[in-house]
């Protein structure tokens, strides 16, 4: 039987390329990466590309979408080089600056135009509810009213559903599924400050990826700024 | 008091035009314009801005968005040169091929993007549900499912919500309520086909702005191709 098409949301980070190596294992993948202006958007496109490539997605289940309107419409330090990128910081309990306005059901609407003209059934997308920056569209919830608008919004006969296979799962989870399952999570980009060659190891993101590796019990391969203190 | 923002939806259609009157009764308009590639961009624009103008909308609450990728996903003849636009065709049931894939979502996502940061309490937004095109993304069950995601994905300091006035009028009613109440229908553009100076008259939307001015007894002063068969 052929396998069925599944977009997979792949923004390049950690969580999205394990989300996609979990959805290849039952679906055709295509992969969809969006670019919103955000601050390392050069090195994210590139992550996407080699997983893409890793993966063997053909040409046509590949797209890349450049949206200029998030970054205009501002109001988040992740595409903003006038804001500050939040340090890390555990004990928060606010939304961080670094959240976008609404990002993720634009991300999503965008994949589910897509898949009812490819004829997919399903959109992966490596959202986290515990283990993230508290961002309101990364809740559990969420995802559930998005797929009731999903069911109502798209043609009758189709029948599209957002899947979030690591959504209850903490970091140091998904780098364990990850490292086990051979995903090569040295492709991945997760660092919001820098496009590289090295991550700056201090931003909420690479905090928290390296707080993952720590707990998971492995080696991040990807280079750091401050690579003495973190091994 | 000072009014507060709406972010009205202003395609430069007839639907908008009424709606975005509607809004302006109460509310501080703010227009939103989205460029998707449909064949009439141009004509729709320059409606758009004679709107604006009219309805006197400062510059920091205009907003036109261009998008590429409706048109790049395709499966629709509204974004599609190739495919055929339908005729008017008021017995059928099937979705026509005008429907753009899941288009209100993106659209009203990016309207809720720039509502959370100028701090608007509404979205308004031209959709019809009895009196169209059957599109399943004009329902008022889509808004009510969509306006949950609103609440859960954004900030839970924001109140904002989608509103659909003209909802459950018809095409008439909206454009007598339009002519009643001084809106400049005239500056309005609603033809698939045409970019102008002369609307088809034949397509579906001129079908329905056409047998809507005739039902609500108002002459439509936009110029038409087969203007002697129309009168």
């Amino acid at each position: 039987m052929r396998k069925s098409v599944a977009i997979c949301l792949v923004s390049g980070g950690l969580d999205s390329g394990v989300t996609a190596a979990m959805a290849a294992r039952e679906y055709l993948p295509a992969f969809l990466h969006i670019s919103y202006g955000q601050l390392t958007a050069e090195r994210e496109l590139k992550a996407f590309r080699d997983l893409a490539d890793y993966f063997k997605v053909p040409p046509r289940l590949r797209m890349v979408v450049k949206i200029d309107y998030l970054k205009r419409i501002g109001g988040s330090s992740l595409t903003d080089e006038k804001m500050n990128l939040p340090a890390a910081d555990p004990g928060r309990r606010e939304i961080p600056s670094s959240y976008v306005p609404f990002r993720n059901a634009n991300i999503l609407s965008i994949a589910v135009a897509w898949a009812e003209v490819l004829g997919a059934d399903k959109i992966f997308i490596g959202a986290m509810e515990e283990d993230s920056s508290g961002y309101p569209d990364c809740r559990q919830e969420f995802y559930e009213a998005f797929n009731r608008v999903v069911e109502i919004g798209t043609r009758p006969e189709t029948r599209i559903k957002v899947e979030t296979p690591i959504i209850h799962m903490s970091k140091a989870e998904v780098i364990g599924w990850g490292m086990e399952n051979g995903v090569p999570l040295h492709l991945t980009w997760s660092c919001y400050r820098s496009s590289g060659p090295r991550a700056c190891g201090l931003c909420e993101s690479c905090a928290l990826r390296l707080r993952g590796f720590r707990q998971a019990g492995f080696k991040d391969l990807i280079p750091y700024e401050s690579e003495e203190d973190e091994s």
